[in-house]
């Protein structure tokens, strides 16, 4: 039975891959993705079958690897980050009730929460939620409830999907509602095209962040009421007691 | 400068680390860890000073690893899963701030939250909170305020420390607070080994979930409102809408 091995490639570079997920590429004669992550690797496994289908088109691309595995090939489906965080790995899982006959392994990545961490310091030591701005598919008032919930828990809070060109103004209006609970000084991080050529990063308050605008390839992080800015790196204790 | 690299390991076999850890663990002639995971890597790297503490002595661990970088060479401190994520990250930075001739890079890995929904399925591919159910740093009632906003909120959970032998009912404890908000069907999963020798997994209902009993090698997942169990896997749709 061919199998699609759905591959987080870990936030940006190569090597923030898992040997395991070298090992899939090596292996699946077939790479589908989205094109920014196939042009990542394009060059280094000059004999693949690279396919692809355009940003939005995401059911499409899990049929089309259906269809590749159903010819008797292993597939190869490539993510940024991890597979199963806002990633393929659902959709293939969703598509694959009509494909009986082809296995599916999912093989994570580092995802963007624990890459920008990295970058910043040690911010997610303590218990985190993780929250989608993109109310694409999801309605914007479930979004909120979630934002005051894990600013009123005092979660570290990591935020995916902060911008796009039709959401400018939503990173301001999450910081809005995190500041009914939170100090404004609450140490906060930005940290843009993670692992990428370009890689930045900021520390800066909350009070700052509500006012700083963001793009679609940044993840931000929400301190909880511990957290700390130490020699440049944003670090959150690992408790609330005295060790 | 000689630097300490804060490496994670992913969650067990060799193969999940990243590229760049196991550059990191090629470089450093000095590899310091807990007992468990350096003998994990120990038969790989003969030629390697393995440096050790027991679990609780991580402070003197940090300080270890500091004083080795000081006699110039290059360490790698070890951990499971992610560094920063209930990892070492934190400490060694906390500590690093008596010692500004050393650098520190904080080299991420697959935490056990993505390793076990690759396990799984897809269990977070919508938002999701990762908590601790470790009371040695945290106050009880915090946690408490934690589980409770996150089953609210209809965020994912994943639990990490679900229980030991002191703790043997703190699972359940954080089922019964959940169950206020969920429905006793909602979808869990829990993975043991994740990655090792005997990795093991169950979906069953958060019902079920509350009188199973798990050890401290497992990490517990809590569906969402619209999670399902799909061909024997564990999924959490992308969205609330129709795509
Ligand atoms: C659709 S989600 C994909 C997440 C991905 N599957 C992961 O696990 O990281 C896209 C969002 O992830 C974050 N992201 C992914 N890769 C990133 C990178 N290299 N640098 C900064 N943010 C990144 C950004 O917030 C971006 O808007
Ligand atoms: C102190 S935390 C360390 C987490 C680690 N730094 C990470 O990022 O995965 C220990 C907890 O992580 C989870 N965990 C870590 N490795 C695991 C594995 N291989 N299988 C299952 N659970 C694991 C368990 O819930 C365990 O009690």
């Amino acid at each position: 039975m061919s199998k699609i091995y759905v591959t987080g490639l870990g936030p940006g570079a190569a090597d923030q891959m898992t040997i395991r997920a070298r090992k899939v590429l090596e292996k699946c004669p077939v790479i589908i993705g989205y094109t920014v992550y196939i042009d990542l690797i394009r060059e280094e496994f000059p004999d693949k079958t690279f396919l692809s289908t355009p940003m939005r088109k995401e059911t499409d691309r899990c049929r089309m690897a259906f269809a590749e595995a159903q010819k008797g090939q292993d597939v190869a489906m490539v993510c940024s980050g991890d597979a199963g965080v806002y990633g393929m790995a659902g959709l293939i899982c969703e598509v694959g009730k009509d494909y009986p006959d082809v296995g599916i392994e999912i093989v994570p990545g580092i995802t963007a929460a624990s890459g920008g961490a990295a970058v910043l310091g040690a911010p997610l030591m303590h218990d985190f939620a993780v929250i989608s701005l993109s109310d694409l598919l999801t309605p914007w008032e479930k979004i909120e409830r979630r934002v005051r919930a894990a600013a009123e828990a005092d979660f570290v809070i990591c935020i995916y999907n902060p911008a796009s060109k039709k959401r400018a103004d939503y990173l301001k209006k999450a910081c809005e509602m995190i500041l009914e609970f939170r100090r404004p000084e609450t140490v906060c991080g930005i940290v843009r095209n993670i692992g990428r050529d370009g890689e930045s990063y900021e520390i800066m308050s909350l009070e700052k962040l509500r006012d700083t605008q963001v793009d679609m390839f940044t993840t931000v992080f929400i301190g909880n009421s511990n957290t700390m800015e130490l020699n440049g790196r944003m670090v959150t204790p690992r408790g609330y007691k005295d060790v």
